[in-house]
C-alpha cells in the first residue's frame, strides 16, 4: 500500500498519460478475449469504470480464480489512450492484486434488478450504477445546501434529535425510553415517567424548528439539517420513519422575504446539480426518467409564480375539472389539486400562500383578515409540495391563543413563548425535506431508494 | 421590512461610509447621556456589536420604554467614521423601531452569570457573549468538516438513527419504540418485539462505522457527520446522551494511511478555526481559556508523534510518576497515562498505536503477532483522546472469531459479514466526538456548554 491511489474519476478527466499508476476498486465485468482480458473497474468516485486491459495469461494465475463481477482488485499500469470509442483512457495493467474475490453466491449479478430486491440487500446495492448515482447526489447536494446558508451567513445549528416536547405538530412521535418494558414503574395506576432517563416522556424530533427560532432570535439567520421522525405506519413510497429535513428560520423577514430565500435556495440547488453532478444526472435522465435534464433546465431558467390559496381555490373552481377530492375554501389543497397548479395552470412552480388559519399550524403568523395564516408552500411540476413554511407569530398573546385554540397547553412550551416576551421579532422560515428533493433531481420514485438504510414500519435492517 | 438589512459583521467591516443603513438586532447595552443615547447592538453575526448614536428625546417616545438590554430594535441611519478609540464605525440612526422590549424579568441582564444558570435559560443564552462565540465556532467548523472531505473525494453518507442492532459495541442504547408500555404485547411471558413499530427491538445508534463500513466497499472513502447516543447514567462534565461524531471510512488504507489522513483532518480544523474565527478565538483566549491561541498555533506548527503502546507502556513505567491508575501491559490507558504521555513526555500530539486486542473492538485488525491490533488514538494536552480509530479487520474467519470471543452471534451481522465474503479489502477509519473537538478549539470545559441544547440524565429540556 505505499504507492498512492488514483482513483478512476481522477484517471478517466485525466489530461495526459501517466506511467506507474495504481488504483483498485470493484470489478464491474470482465471479459476474456484468447490474449488480452478486459476489467471494467469502478471504485465509486463517479459513474464510468476505467478499462483495465491485462494479458490472458495474467488472470490465469490460481490466486484469481475468485475474480469476477463484484471482486475487489488492486491494478498497477500505464494509463494510455485507449483505441476504444466509449472512453479516452485505459490502463494497460502489468501487476494485478486480488484483494477480495467474489463465488456463485454473490447477490449483485452484473445483470438488472428490481429497485425491490435491491432493498433487500441494501449493503450491496451502493456498488450498484443506479445506487452509485443516487448516493453520489445525495453527498454534493448534502453540501451544496450548506454552502448556500453559510456563504449567506446563516449558523447552522444542531437542533436536538431527542426531546421531551409533545406539540411540535407533524405527527405521531416515536418513544425514547431506558425503562423496562415487561416492569415499568408505576404510580397511581400509570406509568411513572419521572423514573425515565430524562426524568420525563420523551421522543424523537419531528421538526427543529421550535429550537431554531431559539436560535434565530440571537443569530438572525439560522439553519438546522438533520435527522427528523415520523411513527406513522403509513406505507407509501414517499414516507419513510427517519428522514432529513433542512429548516431555515430568518428574524426580520416576512412571507415576501420567506418566498424570496426559498426560491434562491430551490434554484441554487437545481443550479449545483446541474452543475456538479452531470455524469449522474445523465445516467438519470436515460434510464430513470426521460426529459429530467431538460426539466431542470426549465425550472432554472423559468419564473417561480406567486398565487395565494384564495386565488388558488378559484382557479380551481374555474377549471371545470373534475376531481376526485372536492375543492372548495378552509380545505387543503390535495396532490391533485397541487399538480393541476403548477403543471397546468402555471407550467412551472409557484408558492401558493396564505391558507386559511384552522388548517395550518399554530404557530404560523395570523393575517389581519383573522382567517388566513402567513403561509406559503412551493409546488413544483410532477412532485407537488417540496417546501412548506411560514412566517411565524411573534405577537405573544395571539400566539397564546393559538395554541389554546390548537389544544396546546401554552405552559408546556413557556420557552417557546419567552422568545415572543422579550426581544421578540418579525421572523419566518421554511422546511425542505431532503429526500423529496433528491428525488426531483434523480427521478427516482420510492423514498426508500435515496435513503442508504431506509427504515420505514417493519424495517429497520442493517 | 423593505429596505435589505446589513449585518453587524458587514458594517464594522466596511471599508466606507454608508448612507441610509438598515440594521436589526438585540440591544447589548444603553448609556444614556443628556443630550446623545449609546446602544450597543448585536445580532449574532460576529462577536462585536455595533454603536448606535441616537438622539436622547427620540428615546423618550412613550413606545420606546421598553428598550432596555436584550430588546430587539431595527434602526435606520448613516454608517459614519467613530471618534471612539474601540471601533472603526458607528451608526447615526435617524430612525428607530423596538420590534420586541423588554421587562425587568428578563432573565439575561447585562452582568456575568455562571454557566450553571445559563444551562437553565438554554433557550436565552445564545445571545450571551460567550454562547455566541461558541456556536458561532460550532457551525464554521461544522462547515470545515464537509470542506475537508468533499475537497478530498470523500463521499458523505447518513448513516441510521434508529438501528436493530445490539451490539455496536460503544455502550447502553437508548430504546425506541411505539409500544404502549402500560400494556405490551407479551409472548411466552416476554415482551412480543416482533409487534413493535419495527418489527424488532429498536435503539438509537452509538456509531454509524458499521453501516459507513458499508459504503466505503462501494465508494472507497466516505465520512459520516451526524447525532449518536448513549443512555449511560453517566453525569461528567465529558458525557452527553447525545452527541455529533464524525467517522470516515476508506478502503485500501491501512493503519498508516489512518494515521496520515486523521493527522491531515485535525491539523485543517484547528488551522480553520485559526483563520476563520479570530474573534471568537480571541474571545475564549481573553475570557477563558488564556493561553489558547497559542496552544493552537503550536499544535499547526508542530508534530505529531507516534509511539506504540508497548512503548507508551514502557515510558510510563520507566517514568518514575506515582499514577493513580497501575501501568501494566494488557490495561487500557486511564486520562492521567494520556496526559503524562501527550503533555510531558512528547508535549504535542501523539498517535498511540497497537493496543492489545482484549481491550479493543471486535472490528479492529489483528496484528501478526496474534496479541496487539491495528488501532490508533490520538492524544492531545489538556484534552487526552480525541480521534480513536483502527484498521478494520477484513479477513471473514479472523472477524468471525474475534465476534465470538466478544460474545457477539455472528449472524446477528451477516450483512457485515457479507462485506468480507464478497469484494473485501483492507479498510480503515475513525471517530472524531465534534464536541470533543470544540472543546478543545474554545477551551468551554463542560460539554453541555458546546451543545444548543444538551441531554443528559434528567434533562431533556427545550
Amino acid at each position: 500500500m505505499s504507492t498512492s491511489r488514483s482513483t478512476v474519476k481522477e484517471l478517466l478527466n485525466s489530461s495526459k498519460q501517466q506511467p506507474q499508476i495504481r488504483v483498485c476498486g470493484w470489478v464491474r465485468s470482465v471479459r476474456r478475449g484468447k490474449d488480452i482480458a478486459f476489467i471494467a473497474l469502478n471504485d465509486g468516485s463517479c459513474q464510468g469504470s476505467l478499462q483495465i486491459v491485462v494479458a490472458a495469461s495474467l488472470l490465469e494465475a490460481p490466486a484469481l480464480t475468485a475474480l469476477g463481477t463484484g471482486a475487489c482488485i488492486a491494478v498497477q499500469g500505464n494509463l494510455v489512450p485507449s483505441p476504444a470509442a466509449e472512453q479516452s483512457w485505459e490502463l494497460q495493467a502489468d501487476q494485478l492484486e486480488l484483494l477480495g474475490g467474489v463465488d456463485a453466491a454473490y447477490p449483485l449479478q452484473k445483470k438488472r434488478h428490481s429497485f425491490e430486491y435491491l432493498r433487500s440487500i441494501a449493503h450491496l446495492r451502493p456498488r450498484a450504477n443506479t445506487f452509485g448515482a443516487v448516493f453520489r447526489m445525495r453527498s454534493a447536494l448534502a453540501f451544496a445546501v450548506h454552502q448556500f446558508f453559510q456563504e449567506r451567513g446563516f449558523l447552522y445549528v444542531h437542533t436536538p434529535i431527542i426531546t421531551t416536547n409533545d406539540c411540535e405538530g407533524a405527527g405521531e412521535m416515536f418513544r425514547v425510553t431506558t425503562l423496562n418494558p415487561a416492569t415499568p414503574p408505576m404510580i397511581d395506576g400509570r406509568i411513572d415517567w419521572a423514573q425515565d432517563f430524562f426524568g420525563n416522556r420523551a421522543g424523537l424530533t419531528v421538526s427543529g424548528q421550535l429550537q431554531g427560532e431559539l436560535f434565530a432570535m440571537a443569530f438572525a439567520d439560522i439553519y438546522t439539517f438533520g435527522p427528523t421522525f415520523r411513527a406513522e405506519n403509513s406505507n407509501t413510497s414517499r414516507h419513510a420513519s427517519e428522514f432529513w429535513m433542512i429548516e431555515p428560520e430568518m428574524a426580520f423577514a416576512d412571507l415576501e422575504r420567506n418566498c424570496e430565500v426559498a426560491e434562491a435556495f430551490f434554484r441554487y440547488l437545481v443550479t449545483y446539480a446541474l452543475e456538479h453532478c452531470r455524469d449522474d444526472l445523465a445516467f438519470f435522465n436515460e434510464r430513470i426518467a426521460p426529459g429530467l435534464i431538460d426539466r431542470l433546465e426549465q425550472l432554472v431558467g423559468g419564473q417561480f409564480h406567486r398565487v395565494s390559496y384564495s386565488e388558488a381555490i378559484r382557479l380551481l373552481e374555474q377549471s371545470g375539472r373534475a376531481f376526485e377530492f372536492p375543492v372548495a375554501w378552509g380545505q387543503d389543497l390535495q396532490s391533485e389539486h397541487e399538480r393541476y397548479l403548477t403543471e397546468e395552470v402555471f407550467a412551472g412552480p409557484i408558492f401558493v400562500t396564505d391558507y386559511p388559519q384552522q388548517i395550518k399550524a399554530f404557530y404560523m403568523r395570523r393575517n389581519d383578515d383573522n382567517k388566513t395564516v402567513a403561509a406559503m408552500d412551493l409546488l413544483v411540476p410532477r412532485v407537488g409540495e417540496i417546501i412548506g413554511g411560514s412566517q411565524r407569530e411573534e405577537r405573544l398573546e395571539v400566539l397564546e391563543q393559538r395554541m389554546i385554540a390548537h389544544g396546546i397547553e401554552p405552559a408546556s412550551l413557556d420557552w417557546y413563548l419567552d422568545i415572543r416576551r422579550w426581544g421578540s421579532c418579525p421572523h419566518a422560515g421554511f422546511g425542505l425535506g431532503f429526500e423529496r428533493l433528491l428525488m426531483y433531481l434523480t427521478g427516482m420514485e420510492n423514498i426508500r431508494d435515496v435513503i442508504p438504510f431506509p427504515r420505514t414500519p417493519g424495517h429497520a435492517r442493517f
